[in-house]
Order: C-alpha cells, then sequence, then structure tokens
C-alpha cells in the first residue's frame, strides 16, 4: 500500500484505493465475541496468537471483548517487543529463543511485562537464567512437549520431567507449565474434533501430571488451536488456548460457521482481455497463495483462476459479469501469511471506513 | 526484520540477527556484469523491473553498470512513485492504469521523469489522455500484447492497430510502442528457449509491423523475460528486454548457470528436537513457499521438508550435522514474492557486511 495512504473515517468502499486490506468490523466483533461466549465461566481462557493479525489495536480489542487471559502469544521477540511496547501486560513467546541477543532482548522486556517463553532444551534455560538473573527480572518459562505439529519441543515425559526440575532449580527463571500443539485433516466435523483434540492433548495432559508427581508446580497448561478452540476448552487441566485464524477468518476453515469471513483483499478489475475472463490488480504478493487461490466473496460465478505476483485472473461462468473499474472482494485460503505484507487494516462498518489501524509489528520476523 | 536493526558495515555474518535477507555482493555484481556483456553493442538493452528488488540503490547499481536503457519497469504506481523519487529518470507501468486516483497519480510523475503505461482499452488511454492534458504533461503508451501470459493484453492485430490510431490521435498521450509477455515450462534447454521465444515475441513484432504499415512510428519493443534474456535480445525489431529475476535468482532459474545465487535467507536453528531433524526460525512469511521449498545453500545432505508461518523443519540425511545455534542459508524457490516482505536487503562481500539497503518500494501494492 502506498506509505501515506490512509482513508479518513466515513470514506465509503467505492472510493478506497485498491489492493487494500479490508476487516469488516461487523465480522470481526462477532468473531470475537464467540470467543468471549464460548470461554465465559470457563477455566481454560483464549491467549490470541498476535501473530495473526500483528497490531497491539486488535490485541486490546480482543482482550477488552472478553474470554482471553489478558495477554497474546508472539511468534518472535520482536513481535513481543511491539505488543509489549503496545502496552499488553503479558506476552507468551510460542517458540524457542537461543540467540544470546535475542534472549536479551527477552529479559528487557521482561521488565516491563510478563514474559514466558517455549522451551525444549536445558542448555537454552540455562542461558535465560543467566541472562535474566544478570537483569534481575524474571523469565516465565514453559516446556514444549510435541503432539503432532512435527516442529520442536521434547518427545518424552520423562525429557519433559527432567527439563522442568531442571527450569525449577534455575535463578531468574520460573516454570510456569507445559504447551503442544496439534494440526487436524481438512474439514473435520465436531467429532473429529473431539477425537483428535483429546488424543493429541493427553499427552500434554499426561506431562503435567507427571511433573505435578514430583511436587512441581505449574500454573500454565497452554494448547489449542482454532480448530479446537472450543473441545480443548473442555478437557481438564488445560488453561490457555492458542487460538489465531478465528479472528480474520479464511476459507481454510469454512467448516467452522460460527466465525465470519472478517478480513478480505479489496481489488480493482483493469482489464477485460478476452469472454470470460477479468483481471484484477492485487496478486499473490498481496493475498498469499498458501493453501490454495483466495475465495471470491458475494459475487456468484466468478472464480480466481490463477495469480501472480501482482495480479488476478478471474474466471466468469456464463451470466456473470465484471467490467474494468468494479471492486472484487477475496477471502484468503489461509490469512496469516497474508497480514505481515500489509501495513495497514481498513475497517469498514456497512461498507464504510470506521478506522485503521497500523499493523506495527509488520515484517517482525525476528 | 526488528524495524531498528541494522547491522553495520564489516559486520561478520555469523553476527547477524536472523532472520535476515541477504545479498552476496559478488554474485549480485555477476548477475548484473552477465547483462552489461550480453547487451554491450546491440539494439536492444534491459529495462530491469524493479518489483524483483522495489529499492531505488539497487536500480541506480544496475544502471551504471551497463546493458540498460537507463531505466526501469515497475509493476503499481506506488512502486513507479518510489523510483522516481529516488531518481530513476525513466519508469515504463507494465500494468494497466484504471482509476482515476491511479491516473493522477502517473500523470504527476510524468511532471518529474519519463512515464510510459501499458494500455488495451481505447476508454482507458482516453482516461490518460485527458488526465495529461489537464495537467500539461505527456505520458508515454505502450500497447499491450496478450502472447501467452494469459493476463492482460489485446489479443489481435486489428484490435492493436485500431488502439494505436486511437492513441496516436490523442492530446496528452504518446504513442510509444508495443510489449508482451511469455512463461515457459520448467527447466528448457536453450533450444526450446530460442523456439519458444521467437514463438511468442513473433506476435509483437507482427503487431509492431502492422502499426508502422499505417504509418505510425514507434521507438519501444518492451518484450522478454529472464529465461530469454539473451535470445529475445538477437530477434529484429525488439528494444527493451524486461528482465527481473536474474538479479537475486533463484532454484526456478537454475537451468541460467551464468547468473549466480545473489539472494538468500540466514536462519538459525533452534532446537534439535529428534534425530535428523533441525528447527530453523524462518518460515513461510518470511522466505515464501512459492514454486516449493527452498533449496539449502552449501550444506550437503541438508534440506527444508517442510515451512509453517515462521519455521523451517530441516531433514539431515546420515552424515549430516546441524546445532542449536548454527546458521543455514536459504535460496528461495522464486524470490519475486520474497522481497517485499522485507524492510531491508543486508549486502555481504566475503562473509562480512558491506551496504544495507532499505526496501523502499516494499508493501507498494498499489
Amino acid at each position: 500500500m502506498n506509505e501515506h495512504y490512509r482513508p479518513t473515517p466515513g470514506t465509503p468502499m467505492e472510493d478506497l484505493d485498491t489492493p487494500c486490506l479490508v476487516i469488516d468490523m461487523d465480522d470481526l466483533d462477532n468473531n470475537m465475541d464467540v470467543i468471549a461466549e464460548t470461554y465465559e465461566g470457563r477455566t481454560a481462557k483464549l491467549r490470541g496468537h498476535s501473530k495473526n493479525h500483528k497490531t497491539p489495536a486488535i490485541a486490546h480489542r480482543q482482550i477488552r471483548r472478553g474470554g482471553t487471559v489478558g495477554g497474546v502469544c508472539a511468534a518472535k521477540v520482536s513481535e513481543a517487543e511491539v505488543m509489549v511496547h503496545g502496552g499488553i501486560p503479558s506476552v507468551f513467546i510460542t517458540s524457542e529463543i537461543v540467540e544470546p541477543m535475542k534472549i536479551d532482548r527477552l529479559c528487557s522486556l521482561a521488565d516491563q511485562a510478563e514474559m514466558l517463553v517455549a522451551c525444549d532444551q536445558a542448555a537454552n534455560a540455562r542461558d535465560i537464567s543467566k541472562a535474566a538473573t544478570a537483569r534481575g527480572v524474571e523469565v516465565g518459562v514453559v516446556i514444549e512437549l510435541e503432539t503432532g505439529l512435527r516442529r520442536c519441543g521434547v518427545r518424552e515425559i520423562d525429557q519433559g520431567v527432567a527439563l522442568a526440575k531442571e527450569i525449577a532449580s534455575l535463578p531468574g527463571v520460573r516454570f510456569r507449565g507445559v504447551m503442544s500443539h496439534q494440526v487436524i485433516g481438512d474439514m473435520p466435523d465436531r467429532e473429529d474434533r473431539v477425537v483428535e483434540a483429546n488424543r493429541t492433548i493427553k499427552g500434554v495432559i499426561d506431562l503435567k501430571d507427571a511433573i505435578e508427581g514430583e511436587g512441581i508446580p505449574m500454573d500454565i497448561v497452554s494448547t489449542g488451536e482454532t480448530w479446537s478452540y472450543d473441545v480443548a476448552a473442555e478437557i481438564p487441566g488445560v488453561t490457555e488456548i492458542q487460538g489465531g485464524s478465528y479472528l480474520m477468518m479464511e476459507t481454510h476453515y469454512s467448516y467452522m460457521t460460527e466465525f465470519h469471513y472478517a478480513g478480505k483483499i479489496l481489488t480493482t478489475i483493469i482489464s477485460t482481455p478476452r469472454p470470460g475472463v477479468a483481471i484484477g490488480d492485487a496478486g499473490v504478493r498481496a493475498v498469499s497463495s498458501l493453501s490454495g487461490m483466495p475465495t471470491v466473496f458475494d459475487r456468484p460465478g466468478v472464480s480466481v483462476e490463477s495469480m501472480d505476483s501482482d495480479h488476478a485472473v478471474f474466471k466468469l461462468e456464463s451470466g456473470a459479469s465484471l467490467k474494468v473499474g468494479d471492486q472484487v472482494l477475496l477471502i484468503p485460503a489461509q490469512q496469516d501469511a497474508m497480514v505481515s505484507r500489509w501495513d495497514r487494516f481498513v475497517g469498514l462498518r456497512k461498507g464504510k471506513v470506521e478506522v485503521v489501524w497500523d499493523i506495527l509489528a509488520r515484517g517482525c520476523h525476528n
């Protein structure tokens, strides 16, 4: 987006410069309300993942609206910095932080907010302990267990218990609990989600029991995703759910109809070169093609055939029509990869600009 | 990348914060030199595509090093703004610009530099003519012919001739010539490239001949891509080649061994959770997965098995090893989609920082 383009409140969607990353505010509020209602009266609460929006203003809105632990997850130290500097009081970095420079930055944040970090190695816990002690701060450490994501994490209960003992013995760090992540296949029904969440989350509950059995207390069992946000909350022992995609939504989660498609890319038709084809001004660079082509919102008979870096090729079935200058809204297949490409969200209510939010953690890859 | 992270010249690669978008300066200079040598003494010259680097400093270096028309291509008006404001004297926007607000911005640029724009519709030419006349500027218009990209462009010679006549009759615009684009399948040999370039570029030469046959002069025939940079330059009538990917390179063009892999992502191992597996701190968000997984540079037996948003999963064959804290360089399968995700390039010569370039047109989707 043009660095200086910032539409004023009240601007109608038809007048927006495109492509543009828009949020339907009614849909966003709906998605936040589903979370608030789901977790009301429950032990487990949401710790929304800020990698999905990278925007402190949205994190604050999410926390105010309810159903959360009052903090967020972050994927990177730089993302956590933006959240802490933006006033979020508790941030859980759900990745291992191993480089000395990054550990120092983590400790610096621990002086300003409650900081939690994932850990799967004793050497790493000792490095964090040393840096935190030198700075006179305390960093909360959460042991990651591998339960189906095939990424980081300890693999065995014994490994986790030994690591918990080590962490509990170190100064400057506080052992806070355990975390795990899982994936599920496409288009599961509710029963699949219940079975799969219980099967995979069982591991982290077993680890919790084993560590507590050694007399080491914890207050965090963090697990779950958008696909298991409701199921994980019913599993005894779970205290936090790491949900993110539900907020803007994506066609990948189309089976979760309680969440609405809030985030979309607004594009303009720039050419109608041949019958049945129209070209839009947004491509892979703006939309992302991860998990497949985007879906066209509310225009029957129009679909995205392909995208290159900066264009989309729309296919029109007979009866559908698009002319040069028309606007088309795209729903991404996967929104996570898209948000970080933009400098700001334009929030629309009933088709008019209500708010413009700077994506302050955009580009925070470090 | 952390908004404020800017390594000082002389910093060794081992001390860089990761993930980091690095350029090997020897490789970059090699790639620019291949272009300078290829086009020396030829009519056709390169008009490098700035969408591939989005950085005026790199465009200036490319122009100074030789073999170019002295200007660049741009995909978007906002990208053209950054190039013009960065001192590039001639910019060709290779897409149709149809929205009134964008046409006004295009005309404003024509007051500061030579501006060319692609066109495939008479109504659009009239809109540009009106806006340019009102501002007292001249915009160069180039007719796009569709020759295999299946995107924008006129499809028939007659259509192109009629459009050329219309453009030539309008005030405020100057008819400058014709352009076309093509694609080729994976891993062609030199003979495939010659055959396919000649076959597809023939159309735009035919259109040129037909328009000139009507007594309408032109000075630009713009066509070709990285895969045909040498072949297109041998086709009589071609004046400009639109190359971009050759500059940083990507494994998608691995068969063009005269170009070196200059642009890479530096990542650090944060976990070695199980035998034969290591986890890196850069994922799809930083690298892009377009055209497939990245290739690991100069580490035999190590490959990227998968990526999620912020992590890469490395697979190690027996004999290969990686430990926590090790750095790994990734070569993207396709670099175009990657560059716009970063705020700056870190240029390394012999493993030490030589220069840091801000990617000023990053996020210029409009």
